[in-house]
């Protein structure tokens, strides 16, 4: 119903970030651990901004070029809208999948530049629509000049619902996702590049979570953003309740596709490289709450940022970092699991019913349906 | 004879192997998915070996050097008591601990000789302990001889129980753990390495548990052997269910405590080293469901071996690999994450209450409580 | 049509694999250790297919969009034009740049699909057109088709040279390198993705070579193929000797410029993907002989992969892998650093001097001047 | 001569550290790139101490347990007799060696207490004895005290000449190495861990060199240990000359033998651990000058660490990193090649002649020898 609204008007929605009026994990009762920030979401790091561009046009037969389109690009801009460097890590669980810009943060522990997300066949066109959106910003007049950077892109494949094959994403996409970036409440579910998403052979996409941390005499946020397409459904745990098990109608045409997850960590905590590593492998455990087990197929990689600045100082060319001490990163870690699990869950209660090519239906997870599991196992939240 | 001594003064078991007569959690009624082998060990796989040498001796003040000793030694045998190698994966979840021999399998894939796990600081000597055993065993007379090897051995940090910094592990009790090594079940909790160990602030130790899988045309078997070290008392998850936030009293006198994971997996399965890394990082999976979050402090390093034969031929020099299919990998990593939380579910139902130096008791977890709450819950199996 | 408009305003080379007629490092008396194949080139494997795109068009003052061009594309298909997975691996030694397909290699040890090696401004566009290249070749018609692959795209900077912010490389560029591509000798120098690249301050770019090595009972080849954009003159060695020291003029109007190499190293060598990840390690020794020591700012990355099949049976779903031998490993250890050196030094010794963007020079390393130092170490080989 | 006199005595050499009088590479004529710190040595480094047990005793025929004894064990210790932490980073080239301690280096980037060297076989009670020590200095009164560490211990294989199976290094060896551990000038060859080493068929072991550099406004030293024990002699170039190729006489009885290198890297640039690993990466360059391409068998491992300063605020519980802006990298790249292919040369230049078990003679490379073949390449420094 809002789909075939949606359809009918061929809307192509450029880098929207309204606040959300749907029920999210929280509101239907599901128990979470742990405080989220303001808008429990990502945005919730101070300067951190996200766009999305959702394409959700045409409908029934597949024809490959024209659609239906049911696909996107969701931005994630870790300085906002600067050429700062951020410190940045990263860690592939399941590597059947992409992320460019990885080898910098391999070696040099730092990331440059906004991260993007989209479908598997339009990694080449994000990556360097990124990369020409900097040099538009950012150019000097200097042939030496490098604003163009190595883009950062992470994908999940959504060729179940949408014509992917068709390339759908264009560089204006992507400069739209830019430049409507903003902080503030995110959108969740059928939205930027998790629009055509399947998760746990429910309707899955984009996800975002938050956690409020005390560390010394200072308080901090940690904040995942997921675009999750991954999971078959007899694994589906919810809060440690086997629901995909309970519900095992609402089964999408394919039931036995593997999927992938991409997943950012953003944190004002002081962290350098070699912590974000383990940040972002603290990723995996999120994950692993919600019942999957990293089948093949899969491209589970995670990043992880802090927003603190890294610039050397210009006389003695030191770049002063600040870092949690070791025995602080707990939690840290504790956080970025907590959020993973609320941002996958999140994201499959806020996705909805989609129709995509060949009329292929993907359902969304019932909230009905799901409190009475929890309420079945005394785990439903007051 | 300095054994027998040893066994005057308290109990030393060396490399026993015998059939456990204690509940599994399986008998008390966790719900645990897939089935496992015969013996639900890691002895279900073929030429599989496990043995143990247990120091549990003196009580009271802790005086370095004497005692209370509560601690041992494990090993895992994956071709058994010959000088076969074996393709060998793994991964550091957590690398706040040891595993020596992780260079000859990062680069070459290769494990060769018994694993031994132990507490942190005797992994030097149990590694000399295990080359030297080797080239008793193995060694030829030619002056280039390595059958000493380049020993694997784990560890996890048991000096809230035993007298750690008295170093009480000698070479004869690693000698007496291997020549006693043997197929068949095994026992578990305190016993071995994981003698004085303590996992969620329970009594933890040795647990161990395996998968029968069928692949294409046959059938094969994944074992995993846990020495659980780790986690914090809120944290705990059995079955998904707050274990941890219903068993607040049993706490032992250090409730912050960190701590340590090693996992070994093994399987008849045909994979090569690269698909053991995968295999070892599944094991994070498991470890995840039982609630932690991988806190600092910890080292959770995790090895996978399989027991196919790679000897390569004389005359063309090339060594023929089997390997599973990319699609049927998915088997075995269900089944490492399955066995992996029952194997570590199964180290706490088996552990039995201990004081240690200066009496710190730690308490098993207690198998009526933890049956009320899966009832509670609704998650009692029957 | 726009090809041939291409055509008429510049020198857009398509896909062309001419046999080179220009003396390369062994002609002019450079020694290098073993026997090459009969191409001296990476072609020498059988079955591996190279093509380029080379375009060198418009002259003088830069304008961005506009130019002067100065660049192209490099296409190494290792299985020919067939939808065939090979076993790949690979190696960062200097993260300061970017290969994508990364992950599927790093966990799966498995390669699909050709190789692309473009400026760094252009690899999404390349990565984008492999992958509908293979769609459009390979795909079924089946919605869940994979053929467009994760793509394996590496780059080097050429911005000294060429308007890289003008993005000059377009779908058909990749197109028309990845028809034309074929077997037997190919061109170094400025060609493909090595068009505009600087290397020790003299004109680099593409360069081969290849060594003939025998294991067991069977004769093999490795080759090596590279797009050379590192180094400052004064580290400059060749066959050992301060090359960069002796000839300190020629130098371009930036001499401090860094940059990065990509290597590409085939084989028919039955090896498994952790063996190939050793292989591509060795890349960094022949890198180290020609004197550079790892600067910042260059991504230095390496691919490896050989040629033998691996398809799973369709009944028992095991791929039987052949593998060289540990101990032989060492043959196909020194041909890699070997080729690698000559690959490096044929690329500077068949560049041409390159008038770029606001009229750049870069000069092309003096073949009499380094003979002459080469006799004056008494190095030259007859 | 020499040789026979310490036979004589049956000298175990605890923890020496005198000034070398023998002449040291540069002594010869060999031309190195850079400038030396005042001793040209690791103990540049401010703070930096090291320490040996050299064990030469009993000639003839092999007995195992008895000897010959050809060994030692060498001590780094990165920030003298302390129990500072310091940020370490480590590389392994090739994978077939040891070094224990890489886990914690790997995840939390720190270094704790002193770095050890010795034999293959006997790196566990180096790695044991290190553990004691530090335990015996810094233990605090509390139970849990980890002072015992996860101590760093390299090897290489000295079996050609030590009766490596005796295991013949023990606990007292390992102490007073550390205890007697100094600043200043230190031995070189056959000394320490290297004792019993080969280096490209001639008599190898322990070697040093540092650089002073100058980043920002300041001076800063990197030095460079090796224990030199790989190569074949065809391979071996001296300032890129075919040395090995030039002496074919004065082989072992063993000319095919595989080994191994462990290189420690240490500085008073500010480094984080990350950088650090790229720091170890650029090891691999400096042994590449010296011929060799990384065979089978031998363990390549490399360890770099910072000597800045690591502790916590107390308060915020943040730790401020310095570290040298990527720009200013390179100079510590160049620095870490040219040291580490001076260290070895200088282990190569101090060795002397030895003969070990069966009378086993490994000749040192002969001086005036040398001397020619670098005028003969018109290489001789003056």
């Amino acid at each position: 119903m809002k789909i075939a609204l949606l359809l009918l008007l061929g809307i192509t929605t450029l880098g929207m970030a309204h606040p959300p009026s749907k029920p999210r994990g929280r509101d239907i009762g599901i128990p979470f651990n742990g405080t989220p920030g303001k808008f429990n979401a990502i945005t919730d790091v101070p300067g951190v901004l996200v766009g999305y561009t959702t394409r959700i046009e045409g409908q029934g037969v597949w024809k490959v070029g024209v659609g239906p389109i049911r696909t996107g690009v969701t931005v994630v801009m870790p300085t906002g809208k600067t050429a700062k460097n951020y410190p940045a890590g990263y860690f592939i669980f399941n590597g059947d999948g992409e992320l460019t810009g990885i080898p910098p943060i391999h070696d040099y522990g730092i990331g440059f530049g906004p991260i993007g997300i989209t479908n598997t066949n339009s990694v080449g066109i994000v990556r360097d629509a990124i990369g020409a959106w900097c040099y538009q910003k950012f150019a000097t007049k200097n042939y030496l000049d490098f604003s163009f950077g190595l883009p950062i892109v992470g994908e999940t494949w959504d060729g179940v619902l949408n014509d992917i094959n068709g390339l759908h994403i264009q560089k204006e996409h992507v400069f739209s996702a830019l430049d409507k970036a903003a902080s503030g409440p995110i959108q969740e579910g059928n939205v930027g590049g998790g629009t055509g998403m399947v998760c746990y052979a429910f309707k899955g996409g984009t996800g975002t979570a938050s956690r409020v941390i005390t560390i010394g005499n200072k308080s901090y946020t940690v904040g995942v953003l997921v675009q999750a397409n991954f999971g078959r459904r007899p694994d589906l745990l919810v809060a440690g309740m086997p629901v995909g098990q309970e519900i095992t109608d609402l089964m999408p045409i394919i039931n036995e596709k593997d999927g992938s997850i991409i997943a950012i960590v953003g944190t004002d905590v002081p962290l350098v490289s070699s912590q974000l590593n383990l940040v972002a492998k603290r990723v995996t455990m999120g994950i692993a709450r919600t019942g999957t087990y990293g089948t093949n197929s899969s491209g589970d990689i995670f990043l992880a940022f802090s927003t603190q600045d890294v610039e050397p100082d210009p006389i003695t060319k030191i770049t002063t970092y600040k870092s949690i001490g070791k025995a602080n990163l707990d939690v840290v870690f504790k956080a970025t699991v907590e959020a993973t699990e609320e941002a996958i869950i999140n994201a499959l209660v806020a996705a909805e019913t989609m129709e995509g090519i060949n009329n292929h239906k993907v359902y969304a997870l019932p909230h009905d349906r799901l409190r009475d599991i929890l309420k079945k196992y005394n785990r439903l939240q007051k």
